[in-house]
Formats: structure tokens, sequence, C-alpha cells
């Protein structure tokens, strides 16, 4: 068996020794959210773990009621005029703990005297020793090149945060439901998956998401990118309609990412127009009229609250993006032309 | 000539009318940045305001050294729980001023009594009655679908924002020479531009781009997808190397910005990864050093300073769109599917 099933056959295990080794170190984290001076969250990261970034800016955003950004590295390292962080909270999302670009901005924070969060797979990394606190990921060693259980064990410490932060019973309880969850979505994925051959020799595909599965469509699309090489890219609904729909050509692969939710209707939306221009459709959802009208459907497991749903949700992306990678005869675990860890400025 | 062509051409001439009318304007709203609890500014935008917000995120992020967000509309209209804004002031950036998402958020931080802005080309939109200020983009009605001047109007506006807002007599003397570098790099565009035929039938492109130039590579990217329907998509060269290189192709075009400046060895290191994929690489830029490493030569005006190339960056992009579209036989003023004014939330 490859790295990366064995990796994604252990994520509930992953997930479950996170939650049952790190609720303290989350709980001490979590008091970083409470100083009094915090007015927003700033968060660095690169590939997956910016997928994960985007999950915290709505779940994190949510919990704090404060805006939550994204930092822009090269004015740390190449314009050398980073901003002011005067009321940032600054969060470093990596596996590896090395990248460069990520660290910067830490480093900074950290000289200007702001509180400073890494979510890090590896306690010694630079990363690690550059924040104020540390929430290990524990996820154990990953060997695939794409990430999958570092990936939801990222997810799974966001999640702790909120839970731990807003001192919140029903979202602990909810939460220590997930490594179930979680098992019982890879074997319903990795058991009777809907015929894929037919999307084999597509040149790409589009993901559509929104909310906190936004980053869900990210992290699908970069998990079938890697793997399977295949040009496919994520959008929101509205940022598809803004322009970029133009491109959905005939025939062409949509997966729309809707479990049940708030966000879910407008989701739905894009369904007619992406009909009207000939797209294949791909639905992952547990909602039964959102598979309807889908050519294939990749089953979520029904009972996971919205704000947990993206930790189940990206598993049909993972299976989808293993299963084309072998469909097209490529290497699961090194994709061609990429490194475990990727070091940028 | 189709409305595209002809309103490309205006762009020079609508931004002297920009500078000309709305100097005093931008003055005023320049003067919201110097309240004394802004920690951050905090942008709306949709289609190519997002890429014009990118830019504010460089430039106006070096100006104030305050970092910049962008906002997540969903938190507003779809969760009802839009964060508290405390520190912000808040930027809409919309053509139209139709669009309900980007009025939405900015409904919600004048109602928590936060200063907010308006960058709009209709001063009677909802966008613009939502707003404390408004700075006007002057670019007279634009027809075709896609947007050309006003898009380059709103760089210049958030340029003209930046001169205003730190009374930088150099700043204003090099925005001042911008609409004649803008015209002589239309001039430069539209006459002896590279052959394309040998990209009309490719399947898309990837564009890649950095710091002040990164909105750039975004609204490039959207104009060729727009226009000529190839699936193209933008990567900061960072982010493409954390994995979604791996989609690139022998024969796969790359579109490399990289005008001179601190950002361009940043650029110039993702080309030997990309020679080594085999990729076509055509370059945007005013260097020798990059031009020649590439297969198509975009040429840029040479002596624009770093911080204002991105309105002369974008054409040799508008002018490569125009000439696909015209190339695969496709309507430049109405691309299939798409409208003028985007309504979403």
């Amino acid at each position: 068996m490859s790295w990366l099933e064995t990796e994604l056959r252990e994520q509930p295990e992953a997930l479950q020794r996170l939650f049952d080794s790190q609720a303290e170190a989350a709980r001490g984290a979590a008091r970083l959210f409470h100083r009094r001076d915090i007015r927003y969250l700033l968060i660095a990261s690169r590939g997956s773990s910016s997928n994960v970034a985007r999950y915290a800016q709505y779940l994190l955003g949510r919990a704090h009621r404060v805006p939550v950004m994204f930092a822009t590295p090269s004015l740390y390292t190449i314009y050398g005029q980073p901003p002011r962080l005067d009321g940032g909270l600054v969060i470093g999302i990596s596996q590896s703990g090395a990248s460069p670009d990520v660290v910067a901005v830490l480093t900074e924070a950290r000289d200007q005297g702001r509180p400073t969060l890494a979510l890090t797979n590896d306690v010694e990394s630079p990363l690690a020793r550059a924040a104020e606190a540390v929430l290990p990921l524990e996820a154990g060693r990953e060997q695939a090149v794409a990430a999958t259980k570092t990936y939801v064990n990222s997810l799974g410490a966001v999640a702790l945060l909120f839970a731990e932060a807003g001192k919140d019973s029903t979202a602990r309880a909810e939460l220590a439901r997930m490594p179930d969850a979680l098992a019982s979505q890879i074997e319903r994925s990795l058991h009777d998956p809907p015929p894929l051959e037919e999307y084999r020799d597509a040149v790409g595909m589009t993901v559509v998401a929104r909310g906190v599965n936004y980053g869900t469509g990210f992290e699908i699309a970069l998990k079938i990118r890697e793997l399977s090489g295949l040009v496919t890219e994520a959008y929101s609904p509205a940022d598809l309609m803004h322009g970029p729909i133009a491109a959905v050509q005939p025939g062409w692969p949509v997966v729309v990412v809707a479990p049940s939710g708030p966000a879910r209707p407008s989701v739905e939306e894009i369904v007619p127009p992406l009909r009207a221009r000939g797209a294949r459709l791909v639905a992952v959802s547990d909602v039964r009229a959102v598979l309807r009208r889908a050519r294939t459907r990749l089953l979520l497991e029904p009972g996971v609250p919205e704000w947990l749903s993206p930790l189940t949700a990206v598993v049909p992306g993972q299976v989808t993006a293993m299963r084309l990678a072998a469909l097209r005869g490529l290497d699961l675990d090194h994709p061609t032309g990429l490194r475990k860890v990727t070091l940028t400025r």
C-alpha cells in the first residue's frame, strides 16, 4: 500500500491522538485570544496549511468576532516593510515548521511584542522556536509528499482552539465525536466509490465551496492537482460568477462541495449556470437534493455539524485524488517535481 | 472597433481625468487613514476589483505600515456573524457599486461606527450611498463586459490615495507621469505584438507574479479567462512551488510578470523549475535578462517606478487577452454567459 493511502487511513487515529494529548496545550494557547488588545488575527502559511488558514478565517472569526487576515510574506522578506502589528495575534501554520517566509512573519511579530502561536507537526522546528506558544499537531511522521493526516490534524487543532477558547461544552462534545465520524467517512469513501474513469483524461477541474468549507474546496483542488497533475482550481460561487465561469466549457468537471448548513443554498445557486454551460457536476454532499442533480456523487457522512464538516468533507476529495492518480498510472507518494518540505521566501 | 479595444485605448485619457478631477477628493479620503485608532484596513470587492484590492494590500500596507485584509462576505450575509471591526478602516471597491455582498460589508462597518470609503465608478450606487467617503473612479461609461479602464482607474485611485496620504511630492510627480507612460505602453503593446497563434488552441495558462504586481497576475489571468475562455489562473511563485506546479506539464504556457524592482529576483527563481517541466514561457518585463529566457516576449515600458508598474504591466495582458479571443473567433464585448454587473450575496 502507498504511504499516501496508509496515512489517509491513519487520520482518525491521528486526530484522536491530538485530542487526547493536546487539549491542555490548546487551553493554554486559547488564552492568547483573550488578551484585551486583540483586534484581529493574522495567519502565515503556505500550501495545504493555507487551506487550514481559510478554515480558521471562518471558524476563529466567528468564535472571537474579530477579522482574520493572511500575511503577505513579501512585505517582510522582500520589501523589508513589515506592517505594525498592534492589535494582532499572529499564527503560523506549517506541518514542517521550516518555510523561511512563514518563520519571518512570526519572528517580526514577536520582535514587535505581539502574541504568537505556531501550529506545527515539528516542535523542534524554526517555526516552533520562533513562537511564544506552540500547539503540536501530533500527526506522527508523514512520508507521502501530499499532506493528508497533517492537514486534518491542523483542522483539528483549529477546531480545538475554537472549542477551548469558547469554553463551549457542546462544541467539545461535538469535536470528541469527530474521530469516529472521520473513520466512517473514510470507510464510506474508500468502499463503494463512484466510477471516475470518465475523468481520467480530463485536463482539469474546478471546485466550488463557500463559508467554513471554502478551504475544503482549495484543499480538494490542491490534492487532485498534486497527485493527478490535473489543472484543478477552487472558487467561491460568488467569485466564479464574477468572470472566471467563462472558462467552464461543455464537459468541464466541476466539483460542488455542499454539506448541510447555512452555506449550502448559496453554493447550490451555482448549479443552474454550471448546467447551462454543460459542466459535468460532481457533488460532495450529505444532502439528497444536491446529490440527485449531480452526475457523480461523493457521499458525506450525515449528522456532522457544519463547523466540523471540513474534517470529513475533504476525505472524498483525498480519495478521488488518489484514485485519479492511480488511473493515470502516477506515483502516489512522489508526485513529479514536488518535495515534502518546500522552502520559500 | 469593439468597445473593448476602444475602452482599452481610452485608458490614458480616463486616468488623466481621474487625476485632474479627484486629487482633492483623494486628499479628503486620505484623512481617514490618519485617524488615530486605525490598526488595519479591510477591503470588500469581487472580480477585477479584488485584483485592485491585491494592489492596495501591498501599496497601502507599505504606506501606512498597517496590515490589509480582505472581507469574508459570507460572515455578513450568510452566517449573520460579522466581526467586530474596532481598529478597522473599511474600503469597498466596485466599479458598479451594486453587488450586495460588498455593500453589506460597508453597511455593517458604518453601523459599527467605523470609517468607510467607497471606490466606485457610480457615485449614485448603493455602495457610494453606504460609505462615509467616496472616491469616484471617473472612468466614464464602460460598455464592454470585461473591465479595462475601470480597472486601471481603480489602480490609479489607490495610487492617488497612497500619494496623498503620504503627502509625498516624489510620489505625486511619479504618478503625474503615468498617463503618458500608459499611452506609450498601449502603443507598444498594440503595435509590434509577438506572435500568439501557437497559444490559440491551448487549454489554459498559468500567470506568476508577486509583490505589488501580485494583483496584476490575477487580472491578466482573469482578462484572458473572461475573453478567450482559456482556463487561466494566477499564483505567487512561492504558492506555485508549494504543490500547484504539479499541473505544469510540457508545453503548458506560463506567463511570468517580472517588471524591474525588488520582487523581480524572487519571480525569476520560478523560471528554472518551470523550464525543467517544459513550460512555454511568456515574459512580461522591461528587463532584457528576463525577456531573453522566454519564448514569447511582452515588453514593458521602461522607467516606470515599481509601485506604479501595475498600471502599465496589465496592458500587455489586456492586449494578449483581446488577441487570443479574436484568434478564437469570440465576441470581445459579450463573453459567453457573463454580464457587466454581477449581483452576489
